[in-house]
C-alpha cells in the first residue's frame, strides 16, 4: 500500500477543510519545521536533506488533531507529528512530504499528585519538571535537550537518558503509564492505552497513532549536586562509574563518563579538567556527597568542581555535556565528528569497554553513560567517531557487534533498524488498526514497508 | 588476654560506682535483658541457654554511658551493649557475664532533615519512621521487628531488610553516614567515625566501641500499598519476584516469595491464601500498582489481597511476615523447626533455588526475600527447616555451599561465622585501639580470640 502522492489539489483542499487551524506555509518555515538533528549523521544527512512538509499544521488542542487526522485521510496525504525536533535520527523528517503536525503548543499539564502526572504532549520536559517540582516530584529520566524537548517527542523518539541510571529506560514496564492516541481510520477517533498496552505506542516515532495526551510516573526531587572528577586513567574513570552505578546506597541521576580528548570540546568545563584527563560528570544527592566523596577517594579521583543544587540551577546544566549533547558539543568544535549508541555487556569488569577503547585508538573518543538495563547497571557508549567513510563506520559497527556489543545504530531513520532490530508485531498490528492507509510517518517502520 | 572474672566485691564496687544511674539487679529482669531471640536455633539454644549479665544499667545519655565505660574498664568488668533485643544470634547475649548496658532509653531525635537523620541508637526504628514521615521521608531499610527493634542494635547486629530491595544493605557505602562511639580504654573518650570510617563498628556486634549517636540516611516515603499474591506453581512465584526486583520502573519495598507450605503458618494471612498455592508478599509504591497489576498477570497470579496505604496502616504490616518474621510466625506453629540464611548466585533464571526447592523437599520450605547486592537484586532464603539434628542440619548447609549458595549461618554467636567468613583486620584494628582489655560483648569475635 503506497500513498496518495500530495499533489496541489489536495493540498488547497485539505487547507481548506482545516480552516481556524494554526497553518504554516511559508517555505522556510516549513522546511525548518521538517528537520531534527540528523546531521549528528554524516549517513543521514545526504539521505534526509531537503526532505519537507508540504504544511505545518500546529494544533492547539485532542479536537484539532482530530480535524487534521480525518483531513489528511480525506485526501490521504501524509502526516507527520514534530514537537521539537531535538531527535536524531530523522524520527519526525518527512519522507513523503504531506502534513507535518506540530504539537509543541499543546502544553497543557492536566494535573500532577505525587508520583504521576498527566500532561499534552507538547510539553516541555523542563517546564513540566518545574510545576511538578512544587509538590515534591520530578520526571524520572530526561535526554539531554531537557530544556528544549517536548515530553511527546521523547517518549516517540526517545528511549532514556538522565535519570536512566536509577529508573531504567522509557521501554521499562512503569516508566510511562497511560496515552491517548489519535487514530488515522476513516473516522478518527480517540484511543486510550493504559499500562502494557501503552508499549504500542511507545519509542514508535508516531507511525501508529498521534499521542494527544500522556499518564507519566514522576520520582522525589532530590536536590541533585553536579560534580565533575578528573580521573588520570581512562578505565580507572570507567571503574569507578560502574561502582557508582551499583552503589546501592548512592541516589544518583547521571554518570556520565569521558575519556580524553572529550573534555577539550566542553568549552565550559575545559579550564577545570586538567590536561590529559579523563573525567566524570555527576549528579548525585546532596545528601549522599559524603559518601560519593569516599567513593572518589577510592578510586584515585579529584573533584574538579562542585555545584550545590542550587548553585546548580544557574547556568549550564551539567546534563548538557551528557549524552548526545556531547556530540553536540564535539560536533561544533569539529564538525566531521559523528558517534555511535552502544549497550555493552553486563560485565563489571568492563573488559570490552576497555578492549574497544584501546583497540580503536584515536578514531573513537569514548564517551559512557551508565544506565540500567532489566535492572543491572550497565554502560552505554556515545563514542565519538572521527568519521571518514560509510563503509568504514560500518567496519566499526560490525566489529563492535562481532565482540558481543550491542549497537542502537543511529545512522539509519528506520525504526527497527536502529535498536530494535526486530519487528515488533504488536506495533505493526496496532498501525494496521489505526493507519489503514499508511499515512502516519511513512517509510520509517519496516514491518509496515515490507509486510 | 581474658578478661578479669566478675566477682562480688568488683561487682559491688562497680554499683557504687555508678551511683544515680538507673540499674536493674533483678535476676528475674537481669535474666531477661540478657535475653535475644536466639532461640530460632536449636544450635544456639544450649550454647547460649543460662548466659546472663550480672546487673544491667539503663543509660539515659552519652555522659551516662562514658561513666558505664569507666567504671567497666576500671573494675575489668565485661560490657554487653543491648537495644531491643530482637537479633538471632545471640548478638547481645552476654557470654561472661558482667554489664549489660542497655540504650533503649536513649531515644533522642537529634534532626531530621531531607534525606537524613541523627539519632540515638535507642529510638525504635517505626518512632524515627514517624516522625521523619513528617517532612517526607522514612529509613531506608528496617527488620520485620521494625515496631520493636533500635536503629543502635539494627546498625550493630543487622544487615538489611525490608527496603533492601532498593537500598541495599546496610553495609553498603552510604547507608550509614556516621556513628559516635564511646571507647573502653582507662579514658573511655568518644570517637566520632565518618564516611567509609563507619565500617569499622558496622555490624560489629558492639565488640568495639559503644554507638552513641547516628547519623543515617532516608528514603522518600511512599505510600506503600501492600499485596499479596498467589501462584499455582513456586518457581513462577519466584521468577515473578526476581522480574519485579529487576523492574526499574516499578517502585517497590518488599518482594518476599513463600513456597507451600510457609503460608499455612500466616494465621492472619491463611484464609486469603489458596490451598496449595505459593504467595509474593509485595510492599510497592501506590503510583506503580497498575504496572504492578501488569506483571502480576503476564505470571499468571492472584492478587489475593490488596490494602491502600492508609489501610495498611492499620493492623499487622505485611512486612511482619517477611524476613525472619517468617520463621517467628513458623515456630510459633511448629517449634521444632528452625531456618537457614542463603544468598543465591546473580543468576536471573534461578536454577540454583529450583535445584535446591526440588533437592530437599519437605525437608526445607523455601522462602525467598529479594535484595539488593552490589547493584544487582537476587535472592536471599530464609529457608524454614524441619530440624532433627545439628550433623544433618550442617550436611544442608555444606550442600548449599557446594552447589554455589552462600550461607550467613544463623547458627553461630561468632561474629565472623555468621556471613562474614573472613577476619575483618579494620574492625580487629579498631578493637584493639579502643578496647584494649577486651571487655566489650566478649567471646564474638573470632579475630580478637585468635590474634
Amino acid at each position: 500500500m503506497t500513498t496518495t502522492p500530495v499533489n496541489t489539489m489536495n493540498l488547497d483542499a485539505l487547507i481548506a477543510e482545516l480552516v481556524g487551524l494554526e497553518i504554516i506555509t511559508d517555505p522556510t518555515q516549513v522546511a525548518k519545521l521538517s528537520q531534527d538533528y540528523y546531521n549528528f549523521s554524516p549517513v543521514l544527512q545526504p539521505q534526509l536533506a531537503g526532505k519537507k512538509g508540504d504544511l505545518v499544521v500546529r494544533a492547539a488542542g485532542e479536537a484539532e488533531v482530530l480535524r487534521v487526522a480525518a483531513a489528511c485521510v480525506k485526501f490521504r496525504v501524509p502526516l507527520t507529528v514534530r514537537g521539537a525536533g531535538t531527535g536524531n535520527y530523522g524520527q519526525c523528517v518527512p519522507l513523503n512530504g504531506g502534513v507535518i503536525l506540530d504539537l509543541s503548543s499543546m502544553q497543557a499539564i492536566r494535573w500532577v499528585k505525587p508520583g504521576l502526572a498527566c500532561v499534552e504532549p507538547g510539553v516541555k520536559l523542563a517546564n513540566l519538571d518545574k510545576k511538578t517540582r512544587e509538590i515534591g516530584w520530578e520526571i524520572r529520566m530526561a535526554p539531554s535537550t531537557y530544556r528544549t524537548a517536548t515530553i511527546g517527542g521523547f517518549i516517540a523518539g526517545g528511549s532514556g537518558g538522565i535519570g536512566s541510571i536509577t529508573y531504567g529506560q522509557l521501554r521499562d514496564r512503569g516508566n510511562l503509564l497511560a496515552v491517548r492516541v489519535v487514530t488515522m481510520e476513516d473516522e478518527p477517533r480517540v484511543i486510550e492505552l493504559r499500562g502494557d498496552e501503552v508499549q504500542k505506542v511507545n519509542h514508535a516515532y508516531g507511525v501508529n497513532g498521534i499521542i494527544t495526551e500522556l499518564e507519566i510516573p514522576l520520582g522525589p526531587a532530590y536536590p541533585w549536586a553536579e560534580w565533575v572528577v578528573s580521573f588520570p586513567d581512562f578505565m580507572t574513570a570507567a571503574r569507578f562509574g560502574q561502582t557508582l552505578a551499583d552503589s546501592d546506597g548512592i541516589i544518583k541521576k547521571l554518570i556520565s563518563i569521558h575519556a580524553w580528548p572529550v573534555p577539550t570540546y566542553f568549552a565550559a568545563l575545559r579550564s577545570c579538567i586538567p590536561e590529559g584527563s579523563h573525567c566524570a560528570l555527576l549528579m548525585v544527592a546532596e545528601s549522599c556527597l559524603e559518601s560519593l566523596a569516599d567513593l572518589v577517594k577510592e578510586y584515585g579521583g579529584t573533584v574538579c568542581q562542585q555545584k550545590t543544587a542550587q548553585e546548580a540551577s544557574h547556568g549550564m546544566p551539567l546534563g548538557e555535556f551528557s549524552w548526545n549533547h556531547t556530540t553536540l558539543h564535539a560536533r561544533s568544535v569539529d564538525p566531521s565528528l559523528t558517534y555511535l549508541q552502544t549497550l555493552f555487556p553486563d560485565d563489571k569488569n568492563l573488559k570490552l569497554v576497555e578492549h574497544i577503547y584501546h583497540h580503536f585508538a584515536d578514531e573513537l573518543m569514548m564517551h559512557l553513560e551508565f544506565f540500567r538495563v532489566g535492572g543491572v547497571a550497565r554502560p552505554a557508549a556515545l563514542q565519538l567517531v572521527r568519521y571518514t567513510t560509510e563503509a568504514r563506520l560500518n567496519e566499526i559497527i560490525a566489529y563492535h557487534e562481532a565482540q558481543g556489543a550491542f549497537i542502537f545504530n543511529p545512522h539509519t531513520y528506520i525504526l527497527e533498524d536502529g535498536g530494535m532490530k526486530t519487528i515488533n508485531v504488536e506495533q505493526l498490528k496496532f498501525k494496521e488498526m489505526v493507519d489503514p492507509y499508511g499515512l502516519l510517518n511513512p517509510g520509517k517502520m519496516r514491518a509496515w514497508l515490507e509486510r
